[in-house]
């Protein structure tokens, strides 16, 4: 029924499966994505909204790498909003609300439009495997399909089971069904499967909703985008959220159902997103907070149905109900469905090697929630990397890694296969070191030519990045070798109420005065004509601001990656036997067999391997 | 949760639910539409179309009624068709081709914007009965949501079981679970209830095929529309389906599965649609015949999934693809998902009033695929009925009932209660008696009066409908009293082969030779002044020209119509008991006391009572 054996198959098209296959795809490999309803191709299982502090990164990266979440987020969007702005460019974050069916549609559509990409509509209820090798799949009618590599992306279906209060029912998200025969496969291999959890809140029918007792949240007055392609365009018109709070009456109300919670009474045993709580969970620990705010925001353009973030539950239903009647502006709620949480099996990501393949089955890879993530982004950009990865392998070309210092998703998939994670694991700023060169507004610099190498960008798209970066450079040279008469610029600074100029000098100097923005320099002639002239766009001026104001934290984290760098490049040999090693803590020497780190700094970082440890692996190593 | 007690719970969204929540809502009643997944909404289980034969007629019926079905498949049509145009006009049926995700959407944003309409997702698992009245429904979480009535539409949900090849497993359509619970309720309530089953055929990738080999099947060139409002507008561009064939190799083909197919080893005992069979009946029933067409249709503008029209089949999958694969056009085919049978519980539909209440239970209504019918535009009507019927109930105003002679859905409905079916009943227009009334260019004229009468259509509405009217009744005096000089006519009717005139007539006469069409008329000089001076549009002129060159039709139908209406208004009383009319025969007095027929008329249609049985029961009636 199929064809003789595709390179990739693709198990799940949630947002790790889609770009999974949109990767292996274009990079010249034949592709099948397998998923259990073709309908509901990159559903939004939780909020409808794409990126976000860090993760608004990770989208940009994936564009930058060829994916589709940025695009597909661009064209779905219904409001955009660059958070942090007040903070340094190193944490200003995209964000977009989007219209759920428009993201699920245009993403299908991305999907059909991409060459080498097969589909198929069924549950995968296996793995066919021949000498730890991967061999294709068995779904759930008995069909196999022959592949020489498979990812599976099977996001919160495995065994998953849903909780409402005392009551529970097996399913994969709300309406669908679970996905069974997998976990008990790969355990019979020798796999280590865990049990997580995750919850998602109310939607409930805006029109049941007085929005004046609640503030307005518009969207950005001039929005951006996610891709760094023109394919593309900003929002003209914007749709409005709405924040109102939870009161200690509503807390009350919450506590009343605190016996039927499957949290509190054991039912639920995994753990939950510790940064993503559910209501019950934030003011059960943080009972000293009397409120805590909400987003009400809309599914889509048109659609009244609307999601309350920040009131993730799984009390029972006549309990979300009570108490979100009592939040302002919430009166006469009507519910379109009770908020709920989810169990589902994960399998550890210290199982995987740093391309996302499994250590322990050649061919197959693991991606998205999965490994222990949570979030649409942060499963998009490990479905990218181990779509990219299973392709390069077929092609016998050489693995593809980002390294901590080169991307958000180098940190990601670094923390994950180092550290491993016990609760979901979301993306934030604080988990990269690096983060002044992690930039949203710079993936492009960062991650295109590596894309272009890979095939994933054309060269159109290099050589306009390259002229970007070119101008951008143009534009810092310019400020550092151009001076400014004090006479012109003192004016400028005085409105400010920035120190006086005593004579002329370089304007870079002046540029990097912390209250001294680009406006303030288009104010000097000299700066306006050179824009004028060479036809600058805001994302050149923006770059070099960005550059110029920032260069020293960007130049002192350089010297610090140039040095980890270092580390990273020395290698450590493939199963190295850490137990002879008996100067070493028994803890380390146990984690480290386990981990099997590719270097010494990945062993650096795992935990309870301590500097002294390292120590002792460097002088064996020679250094 | 929920507020007190609503007036009407609608169960299930599908094409009956929708309707019947619309109209009920529309129609002032609080209304709850419970189904068990809100992205579900009015989605096509099986071909992307709306209309076609007796079809067409239905959709514009609903939508002079005030239903949505209409409005939808016009904007969310990829193409039209009047089908039959070579015939009769009581033949003519428009046909759209739908974008299956623009008509899921459209239909669920139409509801999100009628008034006094709610939306809960859930599984209703049961019914709160007392004492014979429904009040209301239990859900699958134990919550009770109390009305006054409950409108029960679950399709092909209640205890669905797939079937393909020799394998079979739980579910409501590809990729949805199953409903459990309301059958086993209303058995215990002395419901009887049967199963049925129906199929869908492959889904493939259109990339997949060689149009070249196959014959395009474009849309009309001037398309029309289904509603008569305004507010929708013709096709301005259409994509094409196609056509081929199957051929004796195919049919080799498929016979190889036939051991292996649940419909022929026994496996599916339930009835399938006679008239809607799958490609193994045909090839079965009809073994003389060497090839059968397959139309190959777009699902939707941009998406390359194509629906496969003809190729129905449950038969095992790897068969359903080698005879795939052997029709023209088809070698490289790929498939999105197999065919598959489903098996389904349905309530013989003798069991209801012609309100569409049961008779066990009050308040309860039933409506679509769970009456034992088939098809999105018999679901939809039926709907629509029920959603008035429970309303005006409640309001303690008269039931709505449509009669023969006045709508295809009288005739459906009164079909099913009347004769109950043993499998699945689609309409034709051959069910019809007065199909010359009943036709898809009057159904305005019909219904738009009754619409009004209930509140479902606006004043302005019903003015525009009776301003057509007048015109297209003045335009037909304007023939019957106006003459033509033959010197003027006589050009014209040679040009058609035409008898020519001696002298001047009235233009009717010769408007209504077979051959002569409004076209001919026009080359008339006085007649394009009229439509020139009175501003008719093509609506107006078409109907004039139906009303005079079928006036003769017409008249007999409408006589026949009449004396059946004088029957239908000699009443039975409240369950009469039939076992007293000794003269009768047996069956008919068995048949009499299980219909409970209302009127002479309808017992006179009951299967099994003769002429004679009438006689018997009129002469007892006292006429
Ligand atoms: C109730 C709920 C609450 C959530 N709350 C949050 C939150 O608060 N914050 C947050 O950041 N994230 C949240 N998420 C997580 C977010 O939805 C996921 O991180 C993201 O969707 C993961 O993407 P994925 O591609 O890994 O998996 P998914 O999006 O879950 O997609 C998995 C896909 O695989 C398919 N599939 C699974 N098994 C099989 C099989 N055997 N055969 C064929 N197909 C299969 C499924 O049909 C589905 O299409 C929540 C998810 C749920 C369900
Ligand atoms: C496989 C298949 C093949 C078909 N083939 C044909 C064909 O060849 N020709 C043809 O004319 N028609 C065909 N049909 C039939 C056509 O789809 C139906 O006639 C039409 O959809 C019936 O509309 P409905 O509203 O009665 O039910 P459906 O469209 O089936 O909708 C039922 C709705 O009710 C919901 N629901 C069910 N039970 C519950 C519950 N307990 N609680 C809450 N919600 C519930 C479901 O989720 C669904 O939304 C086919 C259907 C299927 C599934």
């Amino acid at each position: 029924m199929f064809q003789t054996e595709y390179d990739v198959i693709v198990v799940g098209g949630g947002h790790a499966g889609s770009e999974a296959a949109a990767a292996a795809a274009n990079m010249g490999s034949k592709t099948l994505l397998v998923t259990m309803n073709l309908q509901n191709i990159a559903q939004m299982s939780c909020n409808p909204a794409m990126g976000g502090i860090a993760k608004g990164q990770i989208v940009r990266e994936i564009d930058a790498l060829g994916g589709y979440s940025g695009i597909v987020s661009d064209t779905s969007a219904i409001q955009f909003k660059m958070l942090n702005k007040s903070k340094g460019p190193a944490m200003w974050s995209p964000r977009v609300q989007s219209d759920r069916m428009r993201f699920a549609e245009d993403w299908r559509l991305m999907l059909e439009n991409t060459p080498n990409l097969d589909f198929y509509q069924e549950m995968v209820s296996g793995l066919i495997v021949e000498n730890n090798i991967v061999k294709g799949v068995k779904t759930s009618l008995g069909l196999e399909i022959k592949a020489k590599s498979v990812v599976l992306t099977n996001g919160t279906f495995l065994n998953g089971l849903i909780h409402i209060g005392d009551k529970n029912f097996g399913g994969g998200r709300a309406g669908e069904k679970a996905a069974t025969g997998i976990t008990e496969q790969l355990v019979s291999f020798g796999f280590e499967s865990g049990r997580m959890k995750t919850g998602t809140p109310p939607r409930v029918d805006g029109r049941s909703l007085d929005y004046s007792k609640m503030i307005e949240q518009p969207g950005d007055e001039n929005p951006e985008k996610f891709s760094y392609l023109d394919i593309t365009k900003p929002l003209t018109k914007q749709r409005s959220c709405f924040m109102s709070y939870t009161s200690p009456e509503v807390h009350d109300l919450l506590r009343e159902g605190f016996e039927r919670s499957p949290m509190f009474n054991g039912r639920i045993k995994s753990l939950g997103p510790r940064y993503c709580p559910s209501i019950e969970d934030k003011i059960n620990r943080f009972a000293d907070k009397d409120r805590h705010q909400l987003f009400i925001e809309p599914e889509g353009w048109n659609t009244v149905e609307m999601y309350i973030n920040g009131f993730s539950t799984s009390l029972p239903e006549d309990v979300q109900f009570k108490a979100l009647s009592s939040v302002a502006g919430f009166k006469n709620v009507k519910f379109f469905r009770p908020g709920y949480a989810i169990e589902y099996d994960y399998f550890p990501p210290t199982q995987l090697q740093h391309t996302l393949e499994t250590k322990l089955i050649e061919g197959l890879y693991f991606a998205g929630q999965i490994n222990g993530t949570t979030g649409y982004e942060e499963a998009a950009s490990q479905g990218l990397m181990a779509g990219i990865n299973a392709a390069l392998k077929i092609q016998e070309r050489e693995a593809f890694i980002l390294s901590r210092s080169e991307a958000y998703i180098g940190v990601l998939i670094d923390d994950l296969i180092t550290k491993g994670t016990e609760e979901p694991y979301r993306m934030f700023t604080s988990r990269a070191e690096y983060r002044t060169l992690l930039r949203q507004d710079n993936a492009d610099f960062r991650l295109t030519p590596k894309a272009f190498e890979l095939g994933l960008a054309s060269e159109k798209r290099l050589k306009r990045m390259e002229e970007k970066q070119n101008k951008a450079e143009a534009f810092v040279m310019f400020f550092a070798d151009t001076s400014v008469k004090h006479e012109e610029i003192n004016p400028i600074l005085e409105s400010k109420d920035s120190a006086l100029m005593k004579q002329s000098d370089k304007m870079q100097k002046i540029f990097s005065r912390p209250n001294i923005t680009i406006d303030d320099m288009r104010k000097v002639a000299s700066v306006e004509t050179y824009i004028q002239e060479n036809n600058l766009d805001n994302e050149v001026i923006e770059q070099a601001e960005i550059q110029i104001k920032y260069s020293g934290y960007i130049e002192k984290e350089k010297n610090n990656a140039d040095k980890l760098n270092r580390l990273e490049n020395i290698k450590i040999p493939k199963n190295f036997d850490y137990s002879k090693l008996k100067s070493m803590s028994l803890e380390a020497r146990e984690k480290l067999n386990k981990i099997q780190p590719v270097t010494i700094s990945q062993a650096s970082r795992i935990s309870g391997v301590s500097p002294s440890d390292v120590s002792v692996l460097l002088v064996y190593m020679g250094r």
